[in-house]
């Protein structure tokens, strides 16, 4: 996610990704600073045109689903006994947000909460309903990259409101086994559904998880066999996606303790099991990212020591010649020299006897060489 | 604010910052050694000329405001049942805080602590009021420097008492929204107006982060392709200004904690969700400074291997060189020996030939050097 | 484990090794996700032909063993009063788990567990049951590589349902004992046979230790006297082994911590101490871990001076010979000028007056060397 | 404190200061080793020649002061209801206190405590007599050294004992404010007197960091203009001092908050707010010594990579010369050959000819270099 | 200890004593593997020939000492009011040890861990008696190295049984404080004769932690001016060794700490003062460990940037030297060549003006380079 809001089609370079990092941390300042609490202003960017209303209401033997085209649709479910589930996709709507907050009896902090898509991973007992706030991170199918939108969820008594930034059919199978009561999903309620969603998400990390570690494997080699400089700043790119992963994950884990722990009273007894499932799942991402932050710290240390054995490779080129070529330039410079009085040059076997000279000693360092492992 | 009380206009070196850092750091100690607890000194600097006292008296239809000239214009605001808001700009006089404390009957250790600017942030309860001293972080128009003072808020039943350091009117938009009546302010009582001060504190981190970001993007292209001494001592230098922001939050989060758990009675139930929405932000911004020493920390690391690199690519550059040179000059030196029998010097073949054997030599070094990846 | 799964007999390359790491920490994801929460699929490679179910019946003075055909003659067992043991080698058959689940009255989502090899270990109390999973590691005779393989216990009131993914014998020594009526086994119930088969499982996690220290001793002295990329690697990749044995131990720690407190009522008060005493040991393998961590960082430390003291003295013999050679070849260039003017050398006595400088240059170079320690 | 008992005058060396840390750190051991609990011997250097005890007895209208001779001449003031101060400097004399501990009903472990003066900073209740140790660190004036006393206090209905190892006057300010009847002191009780001597000694903890503070400024420049070995040491040597006052503050926290928390009950409800007011500060100071280790450590990694830089620096003039000039040797070379047949030492042209060839080459490395950005 | 189980006489290889440690840490495994929970197998080395047994059984007026030959001398003790310490050296007659076991009532687990050498320190409340394990380390006197053995220590309400693995007499001081009736001891239950023992065994600690201080202190000086490979080996086979430590240290905190909050019933009121002081000496050492991991870490970073200021000093020497001479070197190579036409070599005074030139070019060389301080 914190590679994405690039335009699509073109790859980044791992300097401008890392950017994006930079500004995702810091995103969330200006528009609001000096605003009073609980005034909705949307933050974040844009990302559909018009906001898509999904809503589902059913128990065991009934199903209304309908796409509504004004928020105002919404309401009448409220009365009803069945659960309603609406699925908001974009939020840069304040004001249906508004009408759907009075109708629902929604706090305007928790309003401002949705708007506001910098968010931590939470979750808050209002009482009469529970949100929680979580990450979605999936994977753009054309550019591979992985992007990250903001799922909050409103669980109430008899209805669950979800909101997303994009309108990705992340529920896609949910929704399929809603429409064909697939599972225990019908027969189920709110929290059930609520369940639903939350594990869907979850679901969505371990994709990511396969595709850093894929990532990671085609480094490993490349690092051991050719530390290039490229290869650790992809390095380090992958290091700043793994801390962002942790900080989506990290405060899920309290989200879903907070959950399985039954806080709430809108969580029935038959549903903890599920949610302890998926807090298993949250703490496997955590282990798993642990895990590969380890191994890509490891991977610095193989490419630092890499790069050192290479220098000390290229000193020992450097060193083997300059020590057996020096020795013998001098030799060479020696007899050079114009002297009038030099009995040696007038020798006739002062010639040869020099190259036996050059050989002996060139054959000699290049023993002492081996001598030290150097050959 | 570490950066600070340079004189304004020029800019500071990293170094010199560096330093004031240091004497923020240590900087309560000598006025006070010695003397016996309450006593009364400004410890810090004189940051404005003349202390500066404006008050508001409101209630949900009411609003006086005025600013006093002296200190005994408070003391009246005392009897009245509205929410009376006192702010003190400079708390260099030492007489008017002993006044207002008698007036108010606050603890002489809690005016002690207003006037020593260099307090953690905390919060103490004494039962008829709350003592809650944090740190405002702003930046200097002029020369985009960090700089920092010290808010200390009092809590009571009917009257909040603010203190700042400066006249900076850091406050502003909240004394708007009481003249405006706009938002919920008018309508609700101290412990909301002592939340919304602790909330446009915390929304200063967030330029402060926003700020730091920048610079960070700034030093991260540049620190790949260009690592010179002098960034890396920028680096070191926001890493300072992490440790002094993360001492600025972490206590602060325990801060907001506690007033969100109503520790004390003067915190009302619906105040709650709203200190729990800034509780929440302080952990958003201690999460991001967390993200940041990280990425200063990875910058450290890239700044090491790319000066790891180039040193490598130095003496790459040696190498070839030396390795290609060293024995044609040696082979060059061999004929210029003056013994007398030298055969080869006779032939007339001799000088192309040697031309060709140094190309030979010379040209499969390139290809050894081609082999080993080093060109 | 984690170097498992690769054609057996064929000595894998420690890169390679690495990469399953990688697959094993992640391949928990692609079949599962969008499945309804309870669908069993079987996640993780299928490691036997056909599932071999074990079917111990006992008390003290009774014993029926029975290797079942089918999952079927199970279901009678049930209803003695006896202890009865079923253990289950390779669990892709999810139809039969399926029987046996209705049969035992198992909760779907440990039947999904227990299918999915990549578990976290845990213990999850169901009232009627209590469920296990943890990770038995063991040696590969033929190649000594380490395996793992997840085992789920069920412990109910009079049954112990045990799950293998392998049919490795690795209960053989509690079957003798129950055959042989060794030991107190007969004698106690179910919670301690589920005690003896924890029990048989951290006592795998010794040898493992026995063996990685093994591996430890021999790479310790290679690394000080050769240190050598290779076995750089081997280090990086026993390191990567800690880490994966470090994951499979933490969250034991806690079962066990769990179980010894009695958290399920399944729990005899007699059976306490034994599961306090695996608790103890598996606490001295995450110390003995832990140990082997520091002794394996300590071991990079150990490459990374002994890399950096050999450059150095390559560096030392490189300086040695040309700044001996270099001043000398000097000298000798200089009457190798073809002046017309040189007065020396015409002179007799320079030729050898000439030796001598050199032969007191190099000497003394010499002993400037030893003067530094650089001889 | 570490860095003492060096002959005073004489300047210490880095390195053995770092012995007499290491001194202080094991020096406990061996006079106490084999003899029963509560055997009195004093463990330690003796400081003092003579034991000095001084009695204040006060209560608000009442004081007197006595330099006693004897330890006897204490045990009349245990009658007494005021608050009795007797202050004992000097710790050698074994039998005296064995008078005063059975005078006033103290425990022989706690006398043993007073007499090791290696004791860890610990509060411990005994219901009749809180007994507290802690460390006062100050400065030698002389010689500008940091030196550390154990100061034992014994807190009681009526009366506070303090023990010192010195005679240095370092409660003077409070004596003097007993004197005076400056302050509450004389208004209040025992744990207000108790207090009053935690609040010295932790003042004198900001007096070391401020000295520590100018000490690592000196340093920061020097560090990185000219990393010498030199004053790495000295940074190592401050980072030892930070790690010893750590030893004393960080068990000194929890002492304090014991304390405020009211453990014992002689600490009156009023005392509190003090108490909390010295916790604050001890908290103070153990932030800005981690502040400070923090800055040591970066200060560390300035230096690596000065040194880092320098070398490379070094490399790179050697690689500048060596490239430009061994081409040209070999040039050089090329003609000074003897060989008969070298047609261009007949050509007239040649030898400017070959001085051009010569700058081409040189300017063409230059502009090389120029290009790498290495000139 | 982990120096240990070397032939005496004969002082080890640091790498050897490496290896003993790693022997150390996996040692427990193979015997035990596969035997049912409570099977006494000794585990460990057998360090002496027969085990010893001492008997003393006290009151205030009243001792009986005796060396029992066979163990069942103890049982009749077993009924005396009067304390009864029994202690066993040597534990490999693991009849003998059940016997012992039967008569006092001992759970055949807590047999198994005291014949397994290998043991964690812990604390275990069996009611009728408490079961304590921990670590004895003293000094080998003639080869001044560090042994370990362990201790384990039955404390019952009149009895007190412990067992050693050797012969040595650690507990000597405590014999004759009992003969001599010096102290308290016979005064005193079971429990402080407890304490008495453990008190010894940390006694034994701080000899340890003075031995390596004294070889910190050692090696610190060299390590500043000759850094060698082997004293790096030194440090690091310290760290292993306080690693260690650290290992016996930590858990038996908790132990104490266990003892000293009155876990057990066995343990008197009057008691836990003495037990609170021992607990203190723990974290003392506890404390100065952690200090020697700080300084020994701190010298490993001496250490490499000795290596490196030295490589950088090698660097700069050659530096010099190539750089003043092989310009010189091409100089004199010009003045080599054989050009028919090169007017200079006709000049009267061009060999002294090259000379002159040649100094020039040196000396300004050299000029420069301390300019920028190489020399």
């Amino acid at each position: 996610m914190h590679l994405v809001e690039i335009v699509e089609g073109c790859k980044p370079s791992p300097i401008r990704q890392g950017r994006h990092l930079l500004r995702r941390l810091i995103r969330r300042t200006s528009k609001k600073t000096g605003l009073p609490p609980g005034a909705l202003v949307h933050v974040g960017e844009r990302k559909v045109e018009t906001a898509k209303v999904t809503i589902f209401d059913y128990h065991e033997d009934h199903l209304e689903q309908r796409e509504a085209t004004s928020i105002d649709e919404c309401i009448p479910f409220k009365e009803t006994p069945n659960v309603t589930w609406i699925n908001i996709s974009g939020i840069h709507d304040v004001q249906a947000l508004q009408t759907l907050g009075d109708c629902y009896g929604i706090h305007p902090l928790v309003l401002e909460d949705i708007l506001n898509t910098e968010q931590r991973p939470k979750m808050e007992d209002f009482g009469d309903y529970v949100f929680i706030v979580l990450k979605m991170l999936y994977l753009e199918r054309e550019t591979s990259e992985i992007r990250a939108e903001q799922i909050s969820i409103i669980l109430g008594v008899n209805f669950v409101i979800s909101f997303q930034e994009t309108d990705k059919d992340v529920f896609k199978s949910i929704r399929d086994r809603i429409r064909n009561a697939r599972g225990r999903i019908r027969r189920r309620g709110c929290d059930y559904l609520a369940y639903a969603l939350l594990d869907a998400v979850v679901d969505s990390y371990f994709i990511i998880l396969e595709t850093i570690g894929g990532r990671l494997e085609d480094i490993e080699d490349e690092i051991i066999q050719e530390p290039t400089a490229e290869i650790l700043q992809i390095v380090y790119q992958i290091k700043r996606e793994l801390i962002f992963l942790r900080k989506s994950v990290w405060p899920l884990r309290e989200v879903l303790a907070a959950l399985a722990r039954q806080e709430s009273d809108l969580i029935k007894q038959e549903t903890v099991a599920y949610l302890r499932d998926v807090y298993d799942h949250t703490i496997q991402v955590a282990d798993t990212n642990e895990s590969f932050r380890d191994l890509v710290s490891g991977m610095h240390d193989t490419y630092l020591s890499s790069v050192s054995n290479r220098m000390n490779e290229v000193m020992k080129v450097l060193t083997i010649f300059a020590t057996i070529f020096i020795p013998l330039t001098f030799i060479a410079g020696i007899y050079g020299m114009n002297f009038e009085w030099m009995p040696e040059l007038a020798w006739h076997w002062s010639y040869p006897a020099l190259w036996g000279v050059i050989l002996v000693v060139g054959i000699s360092m290049l023993l002492y060489f081996r001598s030290k492992r150097w050959l």
